[in-house]
């Protein structure tokens, strides 16, 4: 078994800041980069940009042309095995003379899962895999999970105060956190697939729920940008075409307990608006919302919404990271609550782990992931 | 006027930590730290242990002996000028040749004041104030306010969920946070002068509310060892002998709206049981409180409580530092609330500002200070 080396790890970092390019448009496919190094230099590099195009072996193997022949090639992910929208990019190391392949991740892809690595050895091409594994794992972990379960990686954007409140019990909101806190979430919308709200959202709140790149000070490239598609989760067909969120441009999806008897009207030139509906113990089925948005290839899944369905979630122990903002004021004990979420007993307390802890402006921003998969439904 | 050098720096912050070694002992004394230096060399040092033992100017000097003429002495604090269980130690300064004193911060004892200073220099000796002054006023900050103001400086510890809540509905609450935050605690409760609890913690909780040193880790001298005075502010007279509290080694107050008609009977072995009343609004005067613990010179002061009393303290604007050790775990929102405080409108919301952020152990230990002085009770 080949072992990377360290330059073989440096060169891989870089082809890991490639593949971060395509932090904000290559779902369904996964973020990748390539490299092509050819007497300890560069000699070819590319990353995938979106669907469709090409992927990042192929930008690489053009710009070395010929003098690929004898080239290591450093990838983040397992070269595809299989005729797709692409040909084989296993295929086209080999025809390009490529004597040494390094990976970060093996592709969990079914597709392709190994095949690519046999493909190369097959051919005589030397492959070293795992090489800067953990760091190529993170960027795609959306996709991964995606493959390897059925299910999109789900987090959950919380704002709240000190005293772990939301809004006053009035309802007034505006504005917790600080202009910082809100560019991050323009972030985390970015690079999302779908972003998921309540019909209480929509009828309180009245939000649009789209990116604004200018306003996040994301320098996407115009051709590269894209809308998530919002979802309203609407159990009971609540909201109606007044909705600033219809007016604004992007796909929507409404997911609800049962089918609608009257759709909401919406200007087909503003984007496609679905449905999807599906039913658990008399709520919309939120699990099987997420496989439905796993099956049309959505990696990562952003959940803003209010305390009602942000505490449905989390009882059904389906949230795979939780961001929260966290302002340095307090709002008072009459003041509404993190999540609408009762717990009896101390034994059913819902534990995380911390994952990072930073300041996002004024406010504090503190990311964390389940400490167990357990959940009180399950208690 | 003489500036500091950047070895005028280095030896006073030396001498500061000299100071900090009183941490736990001094008060109603300030922490005070002196290093004799001659020719670049320590010569004598000292630091003031607790009151009535000698000040840290006359370690020094003692240390020195003879040598002393001719030296620089850096204080941590101006010497003081009068006559109290000491001889002043500008006199002590004077008398041993000293020829430069660098000082970090004046000190504010109306009996001093500057007096200090104006005595060395009428003996002929260069004096340098004002160096590390931020340092040096922040190790003595409770006492630079009781002498400034007339108030202790009122720390409040509040251990929450990241959900914002202290305990289930039932009372159900033990332990939210781990061990390495209880510790931490302890720490914070052997630095206070007073700890204030309330009759509902007394009642429930059961606390002793004492400081146990080795379970802190903390390396104090046994007979630098001193349990802070226990304030139960029980404005209805609702708690009796038999509560633990009374139980240990150590000096308790009971602060009420009124004075008892039955006091509550001690073993006068354990410790002296006083007495304080105040009212203000049908309740305990907190503030009045406050001022009478400044009185009897207690500098530092910690509150830990229930929901209720942190409540009134915090509307009150009495806090002078918030520290919360938040624990990674949702306890959901039928839990108690953080704070016993209800605000109807967001333009009353308390604002702080960050001082620190770390974890400890598993928590997360936020500090902060009020953004302003105004409270919802001056609005």
């Amino acid at each position: 078994m080949s072992v990377a080396t360290v330059a073989d790890r440096q060169w891989m970092a870089a082809a890991l800041k490639l593949a971060a390019q395509g932090m904000y448009s290559t779902s369904p496919n996964p973020r990748v980069g390539c490299i092509l190094v050819k007497d300890g230099e560069a000699i070819g590099e590319g990353w995938h940009q979106k669907a469709g195009e090409p992927h990042a072996e192929v930008l690489a193997l053009r710009a070395a042309g010929d003098n690929a022949r004898g080239a290591t090639a450093y990838v983040t992910l397992e070269p595809c095995s299989h005729y797709g929208r692409t040909p084989p990019c296993a295929e086209g190391l080999i025809k390009a003379g490529v004597s040494r392949v390094v990976a970060a991740v093996c592709d969990p892809n079914p597709d392709v899962a190994g095949r690519g690595f046999q493909m190369l050895r097959e051919a005589g091409i030397e492959v070293v895999e795992r090489c800067l594994e953990d760091q190529a794992s993170a960027i795609n972990e959306g996709f991964m999970k995606r493959m390897r379960t059925g299910l999109p990686l789900v987090r959950m954007k919380l704002a709240m105060s000190l005293d772990g409140r939301t809004a006053m019990a009035s309802g007034q909101s505006q504005w917790i956190t600080g202009p910082e806190a809100r560019r991050d979430v323009q972030r985390l919308r970015a690079q999302s697939c779908a972003v998921i709200t309540g019909a209480d959202s929509v009828l309180i709140d009245n939000p649009s729920m789209t990116v604004r790149s200018e306003e996040a000070g994301l320098t996407i490239p115009a051709d590269l940008q894209r809308q998530p598609l919002r979802v309203i989760v609407d159990g009971e067909h609540r909201v109606n075409a007044s909705a600033k969120i219809f007016a604004q441009a992007g796909d929507i999806l409404i997911a609800s307990r049962v089918a609608p008897t009257t759709p909401v009207e919406r200007d087909a030139n503003s984007g496609n608006l679905t449905y999807w509906a599906g039913e658990k113990n008399d709520r919309t089925d939120l699990s099987g919302l997420l496989r439905h948005l796993a099956e049309q290839g959505h990696n990562e899944i952003l959940v803003e919404s209010g305390a009602q369905l942000a505490g449905a979630f989390v009882r059904a122990g389906l949230v795979d990271e939780l961001i929260v903002y966290c302002a340095p004021t307090i709002l008072g004990s009459d003041a509404r609550p993190l999540l609408s979420l009762p717990i009896g007993d101390m034994a059913a307390q819902i534990r995380w782990r911390w994952q990072d802890v930073r300041m996002v402006g004024d406010d504090l921003r503190l990311t964390m992931r389940p400490e167990l998969q357990s959940s009180p439904d399950k208690a």
